[in-house]
């Protein structure tokens, strides 16, 4: 049986730091093909931030083609203003993916931490670590953005990685 | 003496409903160019919403040529999804201006009605109607953020209005 391949980016949305991570699902085996950490410096008007955020995120998508994108909803802000920014991030991060036609997909931090330790109230450190395990790397991710990011993407490989039954495998055979 | 041209547009951003404006000043004297909402239904996945938003608005900058853009700082939302919503079309306005290099300036809601009404706690009513008045319009510009959006541009087109001295004019004789 062919492998079940597909290759998703996940997006942790700022304008300060925006981290991403691009992983690959091989029969739900992950592999890090890459990640890291837009940064732009609160000195630069916003408008040129956005565009800088816009052609990081097209360069990565154009040189690793992933399918699908995972993006954290954001439920917490500390004030309006910190929603905003990080809204401006998220709609460039999805502009792209609507440009780029990649498959959109939305998870709750609650899911994230769920979907990659078992438990939704998991701390910062704990979701590092089994980043980590899971990605078979020997240091988690930094900084953390891109660590954050890497969960994103493999919470959503991991939750609709569902194995296909073909006719040729014992469980599925034909029932009359 | 020539007259002081600029064009410039504004922007009432919104993920739902994004009203724009292109406003002319000769030496002053404003002339609504086109105004306009861009509006996207719920039903349509975010990331293709704003696709659709960022497509509609390079395609008003490109074609009435506005060499500056003015937008609404958002100081006060319901929720934090409400805040991510706004920042996300405001953060694809920023990106398109800064791929067209618009210059970009922000103003706060009071300021602009400070600069169309005279008073930062006018109504949207009184504020509608001084849109009316100053662009020399039989009625106020429909829909609602379509003038909120010319409130916008206004504000910013009087604000940074400085009439330019000249050797040749009669208050400007070089003092020795």
């Amino acid at each position: 049986m062919a492998a079940d391949i597909r290759r998703a980016i996940g997006i942790d949305p700022g304008t300060a730091r925006l981290g991403y991570a691009v992983i690959e699902s091989r029969g739900g085996n992950l592999t890090l093909i890459e990640c890291g950490c837009v940064t732009t410096p609160a000195t630069v008007p916003m408008a040129q931030r956005l565009r800088r955020i816009y052609n990081e995120i097209v360069g990565v998508i154009d040189r690793l083609a992933p399918a699908e994108i995972a993006v954290e909803e954001l439920f917490f802000a500390k004030n309006v203003t910190t929603a905003v920014a990080v809204g401006q991030a998220r709609g460039v991060a999805l502009l792209v993916a609507a440009q780029r036609e990649l498959a959109v997909h939305e998870y709750k931090p609650m899911q994230v931490k769920q979907a990659v330790h078992g438990y939704g109230l998991a701390t910062k450190a704990q979701v590092g670590e089994m980043v980590r395990v899971l990605l078979h790397l020997d240091a988690i991710p930094t900084p953390d953005d891109a660590a954050d990011a890497a969960a994103i993407a493999i919470c959503h490989l991991n939750t609709l990685h569902i194995p296909l039954l073909t006719p040729n495998t014992p469980s599925g055979r034909r029932r009359e």
